[in-house]
């Protein structure tokens, strides 16, 4: 096991001052249109036909010309929001790769990758960090047991970097998600509090740092911005694979939307009438109070709301009540970072709420590999 | 038969010198990254392992986990090049598509489609805009027997539009690229010279045109960015389908590299001994002394070197010199434009070149659908 690091610009021929995050005004899954602007400007594209699923699930599906054999697929692209150019093609991969998981789908038959070269860079920047990038992106493509053939580069003012992952497959090796039955629970997979963290991170090179200092230190916030980053870059395979082995009734990753977000669209999903109630958020350690003051500030990430965007958030599984403990303890066991059962499925109208008794799990930094 | 017309900003509420192609600097295929510099950057990608067949040529070709069955699959997006939404939408779609016919793919089982909603753009002009461009990608999906479900869309200071599209077929229902022999000859379908004239349709608004009045008129330069744009915007089905009927050895289609950097790629590719020769390019009027205009002013596309930028260009396909002919006569009946024979296939050294013995085929433009 060794320590988890930061990137450091010289050691790598840049300026000291080189941020990757310089390169947009907006960061990873943060950039997405909002989901209620999304679903009007995509009225222009009619109801899905009945042969495939589509917008506000996590990978489409499609029924082939062949008999039985099924298409799933998903695709993200965003700006960097790590200043690790690696990491930062990693948390890309295992990002796109995260929808096809969350359908219970364990293999990937191939990648694309989408590539915006900042106009913004130096040749020298680009020479550097490009190829970090497209590095970070392939290792996690083999890790996964995939490759990565074709795809897009174009010049962009921002950094853009993105995937499409595809699986063919047959009817037994997705699970819908839509099987949810009264008395079941969720179970999240990876820590909330990832946008926050790197937020923060900017925030302790600025001025802005003066409002936080009596709460947190600038090591704390280190450490919290490392986890996020281990956390974000770590493949949601595990989960797919134990979805099967413990009957999952379907799931969602968390990104964009947030998890309450994203669990709203899964609870309108469902074929039975049920609603999901979450009574614990589970939020990387000092990511609840900095959320907190950033809020007095003006800056609300809605973090206890269920709306802070996540970036390669974890899956949210819905398991049989008697399964969920058993499914979590080997989640630990084989990728040695905790699951937490974070909400009950109860009769209802296919909606998503928290409690008004939520608490808080703190989750500390696991920052060795 | 209705005339093509230009889009008018006013008459959909926008403002009168509203121009969706000012929403970015590069335009269409025009934006990619170099091929050098590309091969360069993908470098840390490593070879295709033997599964695949990945970049440099249209598509990737993946064998799945279900015996026999392969998935056929391509991405693209890029920036606006022309000023109607509807219409670059439906150029966006035809491009992405067109990689898929340039493999004698003639169906796609699903779309995806890739879009940046431009932050340079009003609340009103993001309203107008961007769902003609949805509707656009759609229709051309709808009259390609496909549909479009699932995608990415973000916020971007330029607008990006673009797709993926992907088939999982059988072994006998694509074409490999890699079987000219010595003898065969090129077919072209569709002219040179779009990215000519969307770049000349916009210097008609600018000082720049003085320049070029005594060469061509204003009327000319509209008319062959409206053959530009229909031409772009039609789908290269008729052409994958005809592959079939008449045994071709292979094709690809002409994008960003322009048409000699596609051929090159495709010589590369072959199996036998062979290198193709351009005898001949169809290009729209006007256009190569527009060309010649601008390379003496600076700005050289090299379109007579073969090199200028397409976007969404025809399918150069290889076949028998005996079935040439009739292979060009049915895309005529069918889609009522003309292909033509451009270049022949000799021994050689998997090389491309243009003949220096090389005549323009002026084609005029047809402005009616």
């Amino acid at each position: 096991m060794s320590e988890v690091s930061l990137f450091d610009p010289v050691r790598n021929g840049l300026d000291k001052n080189f941020r990757l995050t310089n390169c947009t005004k907006l960061k990873g899954c943060g950039c997405k249109v909002p989901q209620e602007d999304l679903m009007k400007l995509l009225e222009g594209l009619g109801q899905p036909d009945g042969e495939g699923m589509g917008i506000g699930l996590d990978s489409c599906v499609m029924k082939t010309k062949i008999k039985g054999v099924f298409l799933i697929q998903t695709t993200d692209f965003f700006y960097p929001l790590v200043n690790d150019p690696y990491m930062q093609g990693k948390i890309a991969c295992a990002n796109v790769l995260s929808d096809l998981y969350a359908m219970g789908v364990e293999h990937c038959d191939n990648m694309l990758m989408l590539l915006g070269v900042s106009s913004q860079l130096s040749k020298k920047e680009k020479d550097v960090v490009t190829p970090l990038i497209i590095k970070g992106f392939n290792d996690l493509c083999i890790e996964a047991g995939t490759s990565c053939n074709g795809g897009q580069t174009v010049i962009n003012p921002w950094f853009i970097i993105g995937g499409v992952a595809s699986a063919v497959t047959m009817k037994e090796k997705f699970i819908m998600p839509d099987q949810a039955i009264a008395g079941d629970v969720l179970v999240l997979t990876k820590p909330l509090g990832t946008q926050i963290a790197v937020n923060a991170h900017q925030w302790i090179e600025t001025q802005q740092w003066e409002e936080f200092e009596s709460l947190v230190t600038k090591e704390q916030i280190k450490s919290a911005y490392l986890a996020a980053m281990y956390s974000m870059a770590r493949l949601n395979k595990t989960g797919a694979k134990l979805m099967h082995k413990y009957g999952a009734h379907g799931a969602t990753d968390v990104t964009g939307f947030g998890i309450l977000g994203h669990i709203q669209n899964l609870a309108r999903a469902q074929k039975e009438s049920v609603s999901f109630v979450i009574h614990s958020l589970p939020i990387l350690d000092h990511m609840d109070v900095v959320a907190s003051k950033a809020a007095d500030n003006g800056l609300n990430f809605k973090l206890r709301e269920g709306f802070s965007a996540e970036t390669s958030g974890g899956l949210v599984v819905i398991l049989s009540k008697d399964k969920a403990e058993l499914f979590c303890k080997e989640i630990e066991e084989i990728d040695k970072v905790p699951a937490w059962i974070i909400g009950d499925v109860v009769p209802g109208s296919r909606e998503a709420s928290i409690s008004p008794d939520m608490k808080v799990i703190n989750v500390l930094h696991n920052n060795t590999l």
